[in-house]
């Protein structure tokens, strides 16, 4: 029997499904009317189930179950309540509102905790409207670069600051690096998600714990050149074709991903974008240019490290047989984030049907393990993936996930 | 001692330069003022050196060096005066030039040949103008299809029919399949042209004697369809990527390429275009649809009918293992033309340093090649390829294939 309230968790889901849903998607745009929407139903909420609530400079909302010893360092439940646009309804949301069935459920058993517990919905968690990710988690740590603040939000243009201030926050805490929370205050950050991947569809689980998550190394902006030529009158020899070379890198570095995975590590890579000037190609040219992107993704930085050094030594090699000019560029990095191995195998021995795997995708959770604070991840199945409005997630399997946080927050201290 | 006046070719290229030159390439528009001012200035030449002038139905420029017998089968001396938009100043031109050249020389020898010899500037054979490529030489022999009149040009819009009425020339003989040219009355056709490969540059040679016009077999729309998915949570055995599939596909081609060269057949294949969806890509998302193109070439109808049956059979393999769809479209045709062996065999004993090359672009030539008239080329060293501003042919290497075509018409008939 699920310790949570079904009815509740239903009724917020709807109400945010409601107040947030533009033609076929969810739109919760971060800082802007659909993530204050969502805001305000879930503080509603909370203030009706009785937990204490506060609003940081930056807008994250903490709503607090007291425990016995109030100066102690507490738990934090937390997730985001923004979507990308023509998002769907879970993504974000399911997390905030595991934490407000969680705490409604230990208050009516009359459960007082050791020391606070607190739900924080964090601010503007998505990259697509700022092109910063996680503004919530890193501004509440004081770790945003001050300049993100004249980044414009790409639908109407209005940098972070004027948003900000639009809103009645207060920009400086993100000048002057405020730090609105300290990690020493949190004994432990929780977070459920939908799983964004097919697998717990795939092997028919309500739920699964995250063993970590996977950074990303991306060579965003790869490019070959060589040079245009007559696709009939110029033989292969004398070619600089930047699609055959291009193709050549992309299949070895395949090759690559069988090794790596062979040998048992965690290794994704993806050529998401690929293609030659459409300014200047033809269907009887030789290529003189491709773009592309190589994107890694691992549990181990050193496993990304050492696959960059490859493509880089391979994207020489190549480009030297097939005479054309491979420039990388910079990669970008966002380091892996394992995830507490306490309180990883305290959630797996509270799941039904045991299972771990790892998430993909970047989550605040991330924010808060690269600082120490011991943190775990519940994925909630989820079938048609994320990030779009066929996301679907059931009450069954969220009542399944947030079982185990509500169970593992009992279990307090370890 | 070459037999070409050198004052009259420097001539007639500076003429055409002037005349044609916009900025920084030549624009000789088909069937526009660029095309007209080249036949004009071509024309008055013809006229100074004495040679009977006729202009056919669709504006096809035919300069007579009369012969013995006026009723007999004659030479036809051919190549066309437009250019593609901000081409160079050779392609084409030098063909007609050449053949102004050779019959001035005959003349100023006082030799009489036994039958009609005749410079064709043949008009519109650039397709970049009405996406129909050999409008004049297709057009002469009553080939075209009639619908062609509605094309439209690219750049003003107009359709083929309302430009030849506004040039003054007769559309209708293009409606009714008119033939202006019947193939019997021909005995030969010769056509000089810059090559529009490295080749001659490389291996330091004037000219050489073309084996026969690669033949085309494309697939122009080819297209993968996968599904969209996130980078980072989507695993390897439940992907659809486009561009992995992509990329195996045109791998294993190129290795088709190498076994058909290791067996000594002509083949040249090439991708110049390759691309995912803009409107859905990005860095952190599988690709769910690519778009490229298969372009075979060769002087074997054969081949190109084995590699792309052979391109539909990995199609198929390789879109089942990753799960994604190819449809590579209908191919395109046009077949290989082979040059006159006798022909060709009595140019290069013409030559100096005799060598031999297919010729991978198209010529006026493929089209009286595929009627059964005896047709020969001859190449001239070029440097930069052609089709740009930076095509480059010395009035040396010109004049050295220029003699061989008078050689050549001095020795009929063979």
């Amino acid at each position: 029997m699920t310790q949570v309230d079904l009815d509740l968790a239903g009724s917020l889901f709807g109400q945010l499904d409601q107040a947030t849903r533009r033609g076929r998607g969810i739109v919760r745009d971060s800082y802007g009317d659909g993530e204050q929407a969502a805001h305000d139903i879930v503080r509603a909420a909370a203030e009706r189930i009785g937990l204490e609530i506060s609003v940081d400079a930056i807008g994250n909302l903490t709503m607090t179950l007291a425990g016995k010893d109030r100066q102690a360092p507490r738990i934090l439940i937390g997730s985001h309540l923004d979507s990308v646009p023509q998002g769907g309804n879970f993504d974000g949301a399911a997390g905030v509102v595991a934490g407000i069935c969680a705490l409604s459920a230990l208050r009516r058993r009359g459960f007082v905790p050791d020391y606070d517990i607190s739900v924080m919905a964090l601010r503007a968690e998505e990259s697509s409207w700022f092109d910063v990710s996680y503004i919530g988690s890193e501004g509440a740590f004081g770790l945003l670069d001050p300049a993100c603040l004249s980044v414009r939000r790409s639908d109407n243009g209005r940098t972070l600051e004027e948003t900000l201030l639009a809103r009645g926050f207060d920009p400086t805490a993100i000048a002057h690096r405020r730090q609105l929370l300290r990690p020493e205050q949190v004994r432990a950050y929780l977070e459920l998600h939908i799983e964004q991947g097919p697998r717990l569809v795939a092997e028919g689980l309500p739920a699964a714990v995250v063993t970590g998550i996977r950074g990303c190394k991306r060579f965003r902006n790869a490019r070959c050149v060589g040079e245009y030529g007559h696709s009939g009158a110029l033989p292969r020899s004398s070619r600089h074709d930047a699609v055959a070379a291009t193709v050549a890198l992309l299949h070895y570095m395949e090759g690559v991903w069988d090794r790596v995975e062979a040998r048992g590590a965690d290794l994704l890579i993806t050529n998401g974008e690929l293609f030659t000037n459409p300014a200047e190609h033809a269907p009887s040219k030789v290529a003189g240019e491709t773009r592309f992107v190589i994107d890694l993704r691992s549990l181990s930085m050193d496993v990304m490290s050492s696959v960059a050094a490859e493509a880089r030594r391979a994207a020489e090699e190549i480009g030297a047989a097939y005479r054309v000019k491979f420039d990388l560029g910079v990669a970008t990095d966002s380091p892996p984030a394992m995830m507490d191995a306490r309180l990883r195998s305290c959630l797996l021995g509270l799941l039904d049907r045991p299972t771990q795997m790892p998430s993909g995708a970047g989550h605040d959770a991330a924010v808060f393990a690269e600082l120490g604070i011991p943190s775990a991840m519940i994925f909630v199945r989820n079938d048609h993936g994320s990030h779009n409005p066929e996301e679907t997630m059931t009450l069954e399997d969220f009542a399944a996930g947030t079982d185990a946080l509500i169970r593992l927050l009992q279990q307090f201290p370890l």
